[in-house]
């Protein structure tokens, strides 16, 4: 069993209204020194044994499905569950 | 200055809708020996020095606005960042 721990995040040139309506939200409520909030997205996806290339399968479904190449970055781990 | 990466994940006794919508999608796209998705947020917050006790208020940001901790778990990663 694999977990995989994919991180996506909107590209440096992009624009982020989420994250600046979050740090303007932790300004109001008193929180100083932020300088930026930039809010992405965190999937966990549990794949069994029958995937057989696990790299490359995750790598496409971020390509295909899971973040937008145009405006996003992603990354991912991936790790080996051992069946307990 | 200090990068400060948060993740926060749906509890696992929460169902999470989202994380079944990509499931089937994946599968849609022909994806197989996909067992589960979840999704959470992830969030990246830049601060500069002014702030004093980074950890406590990172925890306070993440209890109070950041994370619902009725539902939700949170984590976090604080990295000092050396301006060049």
């Amino acid at each position: 069993m694999y977990k995989v721990k994919v991180y996506v995040t909107l590209r440096e040139s992009v624009l982020d209204p989420q994250g600046t309506a979050v740090k303007n939200s932790l300004a109001t409520h008193g929180y100083e020194g932020i300088q930026e909030v930039r809010i992405g997205k965190y999937m966990e996806l549990t794949l069994d044994e029958s995937v057989k290339d696990v790299d490359a399968a995750v790598k496409e479904m971020c390509e295909r499905l899971l973040a937008n190449p145009v405006i996003e970055d992603y990354r991912y781990e991936v790790e080996e569950v051992v069946a307990q």
